[in-house]
């Protein structure tokens, strides 16, 4: 039996759908402009992609990318569903994407072009292990067997000394958080050298540690080029690290596998530049089929954004992200969604109200260190925000008995 | 002194621009949504990003992308010019892009935004090398001191046999072609894995070559997951091939990186899939910004795409293409332009009217293999009417004298 990859794609285009469809179709597998020798019936049959199905879907009343062909006044836009057989680049990821993701944003037959999703055959899953830890490695590591996973990110982004970074992390951790991580923007730079920033926060957290009992888990930004990934890993795994953390989209998917075949702890995969694939509804690609490229090259943690964010996003888009990264893949990959941007106790109801479950990492960065309090003060309201959301319980009710949350709520809001 | 990268961004916002550029800035070095302990004023000093010029530009009537924040009805559009302390990041290309193209492209306070140009501290130069052979280095090893470099990709894309791209190889290097690459769909398939298409066409090239001494650079495509990217290389290397493709985007550019550090041969850069972030105008990077990030990182080789190409864009914006990857990156980086898709030999004298040199890789698929006296007839065809070009000889009048390319011309057409 051929196997398959399905690539859907949502398309608008001021020809006939099935028209453009078979242009897709053609220039990504055995076509090119014009009929070339050896390119024979039985070789067509053999390699060429085909359209599996169409569906039709309203015009966008958006004007078209530059360069579409035709008369726009007659745009039709559809959902496209294109057959790519196996064997024109076998189970591996970057020659996929030049199949199914390549020079066909750049064809004029369309005037939008974005792939929204794929259906990968299982030889991609012996290829791709995916993640190593995923939610319960995660959890397990961080000793947090049930509830949402709480976590910030150091702030500010960049500029901390070594000796202001150590005591944000003492006292994130005093305060009992899961997860702490790094800037995307931190990564390795002069004036704190990752080497440097590892020394001195798997100091900070173990001398909590033998306080508290407690050892959050530490996500250090090891993003850099490819072929210092590996050191840097070692050298978060020597120092007792438990987490590194690589921006997906600028290391890229084939820098991340890389990454996890060398890899002996969870990877935090952050989406810094994503938006840049993916901001446009007319061109790119939707996250649901960028997760599963995430997922199947490793990603432990994935960005889905989070609630009410300060970004682009809606709620549905969010709530759509994280069910996507939930979704099992060749019945697993369980990668664990990772909530961001503008979150805050506030929040807590709401975001478990949609999303249902509490196999979440969700991450306030200004929400807890913006607390009047102290970051400390932060973490603990967030705590008792999900506590109050799991439990049923009215926050402000909750607030009345908890001074951390009251302020929090005070200073951030909630919905 | 501060070193600097100056990033260059054109936006539009429904909030006054120096606004927008101002959360621009702060989201992408110290800031985050509300004031952090420790976010001193000496700290900001040291690591914000300011904004150093804005000018403005008429708005696009476009639509603004989703989620932006404010009323449409009074966009205002700009290019704003953003300045990054080096310090914050360091030499490093995935960690530059965290920074200059990170999350801002999610950002609500713009409606549109797009990374149209960088420039870069030498300190990027003492970490990236560039291309090792560059626009000379490929002439000495292909043999063709001067005039355009003709050249071809293996058509159809995918599913030929070993004997079929042996005869294709063999008549298009008896034909005196000057390059050959395996298209961008031509990864490591089952059906023809990798070292045996090497095997393949060496053993084709070279016995060609003992007839005739020439000897054509074949782009052996060795896009795959970066752990095979050095093997791939040396596989090529040690049976005597002259150049390595890859797929710059699907494999990213610090896989590029990567197999520059590890490579003997030209890279050739090919640019699929960098439609996805570059054809909307509200959107994504510009090619200005992405090839001179592709140089530093060692191809060199890199598509521009050619003039009246079967793709979306005009020929001024092929044209600043080719003129960008020819223009000296400090002092140096002479990557060699890439002009492919939908070319023919009726497209010379224009093509060299409008970018008025000859250091070019001129690539014609269909325009050769769809000759109908065959490939080598297409070949032939494409270096007369390049000759014709240069000599500044009417292509009419030079068919008049060449039957190959009187065919052509009627076949392809011309401009």
């Amino acid at each position: 039996m051929t196997e398959l990859v399905r690539a859907v794609y949502e398309i608008e285009t001021a020809l006939p759908l099935e028209q453009a469809a078979e242009v897709m179709a053609g220039e990504q597998s055995s076509g090119t402009f014009v009929a070339v020798a050896r390119e024979t019936a039985e070789l067509k049959q053999r390699h060429r992609a085909t359209v599996a199905a169409i569906e039709d879907l309203p015009p966008s009343g958006r004007p078209p990318l530059p360069g579409a062909a035709g008369d726009w006044s007659r745009a039709r836009r559809g959902r496209v569903m294109i057959d790519f057989p196996l064997r024109n680049f076998g189970p591996s990821l970057p020659n996929l994407l030049a199949a199914v993701a390549g020079n066909l944003f750049e064809l004029r037959e369309v005037g939008a072009l974005r792939l929204v999703d794929l259906e990968l055959p299982d030889a991609f899953a012996e290829v791709y292990p995916g993640p190593a830890f995923g939610v319960d490695g995660t959890r397990k590591l961080m000793d947090r067997p049930d509830g949402p996973m709480i976590g910030t990110i150091v702030k500010p982004s960049v500029g901390l000394s070594g000796e202001e970074l150590a005591a944000l992390v003492t006292e994130l951790a005093e305060a009992g958080i899961d997860f702490i991580k790094d800037d995307e923007l931190q990564g390795n730079p002069p004036h704190l050298p990752l080497a440097e920033r590892v020394a001195v926060v798997t100091d900070a957290l173990k001398r909590v540690a033998d306080r508290t009992g407690r050892l959050p888990m530490y996500a250090f930004n090891i993003t850099d080029d490819i072929s210092r990934l590996a050191s840097n890993h070692d050298l978060v795994r020597d120092a007792g690290g438990r987490c590194v953390m690589i921006c997906v989209t600028t290391v890229g998917l084939p820098g991340l596998h890389y990454l996890r075949e060398r890899c002996e702890l969870p990877i935090h995969g952050h989406r810094a530049m994503f938006g840049a694939l993916s901001r446009s509804p007319q061109l790119g690609l939707d996250f649901v089929a960028f997760q599963k490229l995430a997922r199947l090259a490793g990603a432990d943690h994935l960005h889905t954004n989070g609630i009410s964010n300060k970004f682009y996003e809606t709620d549905d888009q969010v709530v759509a992200s994280i069910a996507a990264v939930r979704a099992p893949l060749f019945g697993g990959y369980p990668t664990l969604p990772v909530l961001s941007s503008g979150q805050s106790p506030g929040l807590a109801p709401a975001t478990y109200g949609m999303v249902g479950t509490a196999d979440l990492l969700v991450l306030a960065g200004g929400g807890i260190h913006g607390h009047p309090a102290g970051p400390g003060a932060g973490v603990r309201a967030m705590r008792s925000a999900w506590d109050a959301a799991l439990a049923g319980e009215d926050l402000d009710q909750r607030a009345g008995r908890d001074a951390d949350l009251a302020t929090a709520l005070e200073t951030f809001g909630r919905r």
